[in-house]
């Protein structure tokens, strides 16, 4: 490109003070595949344990969570784990409360450690055990407490920078410490967690899961159901959580997956519009993204970005599980779904 | 309305001749509300046994099924136990084979004695046990086996007088006595049938649950977990059969239910558009239907036409479980779902 | 078949007189394929047209309408043009009101001979010129009109038969003679009828196309947009008449189609799960209905039941179009839908 | 809040450097309704006009497009007019081409000046007058081309800032200047755009509308055959573009809208979430937004931000017409629409 004329500039300039930008000065950004700013990037347990060790006496739950948010690097300092997830480690002591709120960026809760603390979602005291997945969709009332003798640790998994992206997020703090039990303990497990049978008095449809809680004994059974398939060459054996009143994902902005790597498998790679953020639940092994090898073990979280290419190995002595949010709901409701091998 | 003129009888004859009628001759057809001319009906379980007993050494499985066809006293001997659905009591003894064969009307078995024999659904071995159902979706190949030592007894229910009445009616035997075994037994159970996980590498999306099988235990397991709740007032504790890929029905024209009626429990009154059929899992109580009572017990079968003003009440010691199938989908994805008190 | 012998002859005589009757006596009844009782059947203009003259004289009006129903030959006096669908010919003289009603079954016009006569629907009158496509859906109220100076002709098609299979007729008189009007004159064609915009203000969703006016003067403009395309080499350039909301068909429960045979056209064979009734609207063809040849011109009725192989030609001067009404949205709802060419 | 203790330092310290924050640390972000940094702007024509006419010979067409794009002042020089969009100017001279390519984010084109030239989709040459709509899907190829002799304006809007925030932007050059015309001139428009009535013989169902052109005349046919209706109280006679095979929204991403302020009308305040951008078609008014007044004219563009209080007044001598784009489909699709009236 030649040096600009006069008659550019002055161009240049008017549009500038106009607040109007030429195409031909920013088109590079029309890039031929995602180049995501965050970068894939894993937090190991042996620090988060520290970490959660540490919270304890550091910092107190006050008003709002004890929650550890795990910030992508390539983020500068944006509340963000990828692009559209937050991710973070919470620790509720015995005796603790998590005061009652709500907000529009939904949640899960993913049990790390500790069994009996719970949820209240809306009404329904949810009791967690680990291993299990708790829902606190958007826009619902949730408090969490501690009534047993143990540090409870979960993973939180949010929308929070999808939200924000679409300028959507909403916040309420309720007036009251905690928010009223109106229904059942883990009631909504009994009215969905049996089979596929519906309660054919319920009318409601929500477009999150109305099913709470989605209890370990169940994911490990249906794992184990399955641990002779052969399930996806990019995935193993993986299962979507899902909404019992359509099949599709939990909650409209997020997916949950489980996903067993059995005793010496090797997954292919694979790339995937959209991004997610992996939590080990069991075993050991070695995740290669673009290019560049994370190994990883119990209660390691690894960031995981769009368009990545990744594969994952199970390089341990037994059977290695996956935990996983991604905001394929999103991509595939927007008809930007694609996937790659190379 | 006085006689007909001459003009008026000389029309009539022109037209019924050109085969034309007038709608004032047939308007009272427009009822002000549905007429069945299917009849509430009570196949008693007395009557039933003694039938599948003696069926055993009167009939052979053949070619076709050992299977006895409840037909409506008010439908002229049509294939038909109401307008749209069609329940019969199948046999099948140690060692018998019912051939495949494939046709697009769809059905279900409820299992009412006997476990351990098997219907093979489209490569599928779908092992059965008492209360379990089992689905054979519209044209997929099936043949059922009892390589037991006892007699089975099974409830089918199938559309077709439904696919009839739409002309859709296709059939075809297989070759072979038996189809090929392609998949593993029960597959479809340790697909879908632990909770709400789905396999994220299966990409078919049929209209009709890919659940072949859906187990007694689960379902007790469902209702129990409910039966201090509220429920329906017209259904008790009233589950429907759900596809797990949808959070709809089994299959596009069945729905199936399980229902539990507490002891003592009396429902109240209702009448809804579209037929069902009632099969006695457990208990005994009565249903009142349009003035009628029906005293049922276990094993009994009861037919219950469109818009038939219908009670049930739990008279026996304890709890009561009836099933049953209705083409309530095709009823409302017509539109024409109704439901009255009175 | 050997003979019966005596234990199978009681076992028989028991089944029966039980209301039970064994799969082996019936099931001749599953046939390969579709074996409609409805016949192809045609009702040539020249005959409706002096039907529709006589009929002006030899009866009124009164509380029903003065519809001619045409009843398929095959189908033993059943109110049926085919197994799903009745077609009528109904003539509204000058000064003429209908009377006011709704029922369920639903109901389309499309108007043969007249303009300026009105159908008035759940409020809106709808004000017709041949070759208009008049709504009125299920449950709605409607009467019909005839302010003008000259006889009105038009082709009902209604699912009553359906509806009656379903068992789910219901019917209402409205107390006056006409119902009240409450909208605009053509009040949905301004709210749907002008390209793809849609009122943000109208917040109903209904099963049933808000749209009651789908204008001649479009059909054609549409037909002749498209009159240079390939088109459908078994139907020709084949439109189907849609929902606004949806852009699926009408009524949850017909279809209506309109279909231009250029000069010359020979449409190849085809045959399609489900029935319709076509209406030649302008020019003249031959249709070969299992191998019979239907010779067809403006204003006959012809009934196509369902697996009929079946192909259209135009054997006319110029060019031909037919107009149509089919149960495909039932077949397809529930999974029926099939063809073959052979 | 007391002054931090060592501890409490020293663990932020360690968390840190960690990637780790706490969630009390940023929890403000959770903003009780969202604070975009997006503001209200609105650029007048008089400005556009002549930046219109000096970019003719400042800048080449080149092989990227003379499109002038709107960056909201708020949001720091990234591209993009609202947090989810982006508008442009785009400006093609007699005789040029803008180069074939496609990329994932979805363009609309609204022309603002000149009649004739055309946008080349997929194959498909679009030709284009003032008030057209035309849209250009997501991956979809296009060229925009002007043999005709006058300077030819319109109007972009994309989703860009969305499907990079998404990290799902693709984009191809095309290896030829323009792409194989493939299809017929207009052919979507004579495929879909008269009337509801759809070709049977087409089977894409694309998540996009088909329909590649939706003419001006039709539009303003629409608007004023509801130019006496109430209408919304707080957008007038509003109409939503749609989808002919869904009656959505034209594209996943995007909803298009044309809005008629009748002479006077004053509508009401409302605030919704999601973005907008709206371009005066016609006419002359005020906008209110959050307090602060913007009189516009024909040829303005404003950029409303999510969740901002606004209401429109027609203050000029005739009717106002208002064409919008919007993120309302994506708002809707991930369960985040809400709205307010103060």
């Amino acid at each position: 490109m030649n040096a600009p004329t006069k008659l550019e500039d002055a161009f240049h300039q008017l549009i500038h003070q106009n607040h109007l930008w030429g195409l031909w000065e920013i088109a590079s950004q029309m890039t031929p595949h995602p180049r995501p700013e965050a970068i894939a990037h894993q937090w190991k347990w042996s620090v988060l344990e520290q970490v959660v060790k540490q919270s304890a006496t550091a910092v107190p739950v006050g008003d709002e969570r004890r929650a550890m948010q795990l910030f992508n690097p390539g983020l500068n300092g944006q509340w963000a784990t990828t692009n559209t997830l937050i991710a973070a480690v919470q620790v509720l002591l015995p005796g603790e409360i998590a005061r009652a709120h709500r907000h529009t960026p939904a949640a899960i809760r993913f049990i790390m450690q500790g069994n009996g603390a719970y949820t209240a979602v809306e009404g329904e005291k949810v009791v967690m055990h680990e291993g299990d997945l708790v829902l606190t969709p958007s826009w619902q009332w949730h408090d969490h407490g501690n009534e047993t003798q143990e540090t409870v640790v979960w993973m939180d998994g949010l929308d929070v920078p999808l939200t924000k992206a679409l300028n959507c997020i909403f916040f309420q703090m309720h007036d009251a410490r905690r928010a009223e039990e109106s229904k059942p303990v883990n009631g909504s497990k009994a009215l969905y967690g049996h089979g596929h049978l519906a309660p054919t008095w319920v009318k409601e449809r929500p477009r999150f899961s109305p099913l709470m809680l989605y209890s370990f004994d169940q994911t490990m059974e249906a794992l184990h159901a399955l641990r002779e398939r052969e399930g996806s060459p990019y995935e193993g054996i993986a299962l979507e959580y899902t909404h019992p009143q359509t099949g599709g994902p939990v909650m409209p902005t997020m997916s949950c997956r489980i996903q067993l790597l059995r005793r010496g498998e090797k997954l292919k790679a694979r790339r995937v519009t959209g991004s997610s953020v992996f939590h080990v639940v069991q075993g050991q092994g070695r995740t290669l993204i673009d290019g560049k090898p994370f190994e990883w073990a119990k209660g390691d979280i690894i960031a995981l970005p769009s368009w990545a290419l990744h594969e994952h190995a199970n390089t341990g002595p037994g059977e290695a599980i996956l935990f996983s949010i991604s905001d394929r709901p999103v991509i595939e409701a927007l008809g930007f779904y694609r996937e790659a091998t190379s």
